[in-house]
């Protein structure tokens, strides 16, 4: 494909073509991530997450203007969400990014939900093994909250860094449970506001009580991304985490896993698609539709009578499209 | 079955061994759903959510002190998340909820998100219907925070409120997009707080925008929980959507839709499971596998090879268990 060859030669408009089809997931996208793929994986992932308000977009900034420093070029992509009534984005506030729009060694780009939410994790991947691919040394995901969605796309990242903030209460104390599980460095952000000390004890306490990875102990950073105080120690840790991940061959374990994983996701989803179009064409299933509907059955019985009938369950896969 | 039978006629114990069965996914539910489809359909449910610190177990709490003295029953489920590691649940604030306890025409029961996420939704919807089935007048679906888990679970409901307040910030700004499309009435809570009128003005301005239905106008009430204030409007509001739904013969639409969304998601998740299964043992797949994880090839392009392939795709189908 010309606009491949075009952006491995350094293009970044047939890069921002590139990206701006696979967001659309256009019918070239297998064609485009097929003849990439031997080129990603020279890129080192960073995955940004925390609730809103956390300031997480400055701190992206400030790291950015670290990693240049050190002659690292950087590719970011911010998720953001979507109003689904205007269609428009929401768009995050890119102005702070703006010291960087005339840097070329950085390539931002922000993608937001449209429509489809399970969709949204899949582009984000996709577009970050683009930056991959078009020889970005890292690549930042970003992303604004913490539901599902966010946490699926930082996954995908070598090293996960979790902001949080003192002041945000409830909401945070809400959203730490899933956000635990992911991440490989926190960083308790405005840590000049009152309440910082105890963000950082009760992080401590429920870290204290994980005995997941005895490889990597995570950090509890302080930062003010503001005044570019805890940027340099942050950089640092991500640094050490992934030190250890490439020494303890965790990082390629990882990365593997995370491949299988996508294949295994997409041929669920393409078999999802097809069952589901399959369902609006049965008349028998029309017909249990409305019994179901009615009342008079009920949907979960009715779903596993027919998942654990061999006549009913052969018939319809052997009549599911490829 | 002698629970359902014994609930049925009034033993909330066996209410609440039903709902516990319900939660941990036992081997009778589907019978157990079974024998009480036929008596579900009678309660009306009301979905309440926002973000967390909006207040919404104190609204829920003074709306349920209404619905007790119109003479009507009131099932409340409330769902809260679950820290990963500690294994337990970081339950909501019952205590707000203590007036209720020693009313027999109340059952309260929390609900936490143990381990798969996707599985909340659909538990949370059974657990209704057991309220429903065994009588009362109105289940109340209340889910702290503000994720896909979240809407999935009050989409369920016949009127979905969501409650928000003043100096969420960022926070708020970010959830309204996704809770634009599923509120049918907006609270701002807290509505002593200064801000209160703009997230007033700025929900209207974007209601302003949306011609989703033309038999129903969002409201923006405000209210003060804690002060038990606007709660007889809210609950009136309600009372205006039920009836409006009722008259239109909309409730009716709404109700069969969901039963034949269950039904269709019960369906594609059972045949997911299969799948998955069938992929661990499968050697093939375990060599394609091995070629995505070292890179050699893409994960989507094999995925749709594999889809696209009659004799890969059928083969495998052809395996999947019942």
């Amino acid at each position: 494909m010309e606009l491949v060859e075009k952006m491995l030669a350094g293009d970044e408009r047939a890069l921002a073509r590139l990206i701006t089809l696979v967001e659309r997931d256009s019918k070239e996208v297998a064609q485009i991530m097929s003849e990439i793929c031997h080129k990603t994986g020279q890129a080192y992932w960073i995955g940004v997450t925390g609730p809103p308000g956390s300031g997480k977009s400055t701190l992206v900034d400030r790291l950015t203007a670290v990693a240049r420093s050190r002659g690292l070029t950087v590719g970011i992509i911010a998720v953001d969400p979507t109003s689904p009534f205007s269609g428009g984005a929401v768009l995050g506030d890119r102005i702070r990014m703006q010291q960087h729009y005339l840097d070329t060694g950085v390539f931002i780009r922000s993608m937001a939900t449209r429509g489809s939410l399970g969709g949204l994790p899949r582009a984000a991947r996709r577009v970050a093994k683009l930056l991959d691919a078009f020889g970005k040394d890292l690549v930042v995901l970003e992303t604004v909250g913490v539901g599902q969605t966010e946490l699926d796309i930082v996954e995908s990242a070598d090293t996960t860094v979790v902001v949080l903030y003192p002041g945000g209460g409830d909401a945070i104390q809400t959203m730490k449970a899933g956000l635990m599980e992911i991440a490989n460095i926190f960083v308790v952000n405005k840590a000049d506001r009152p309440g910082a000390d105890q963000v950082v004890a009760e992080l401590e306490t429920m870290l204290s009580l994980n005995v997941r990875n005895s490889d990597w102990r995570v950090p509890v950073l302080t930062a003010q991304a503001v005044n570019s105080v805890g940027i340099e120690e942050l950089y640092g840790a991500i640094d050490d985490h992934r030190r250890m991940l490439e020494s303890t061959g965790q990082l390629a374990v990882q990365r593997r896993g995370q491949l299988k994983k996508e294949l295994i996701q997409a041929i669920e989803q393409g078999v999802s698609e097809r069952l589901e179009r399959l369902m609006r064409r049965d008349d028998n299933l029309a017909q249990l539709l409305n019994k179901v509907g009615s009342g008079e059955i009920d949907p979960y019985a009715t779903a596993q009578e027919i998942l654990t009938n061999p006549v009913i369950f052969k018939k319809w896969l052997s009549r599911l499209e490829v």
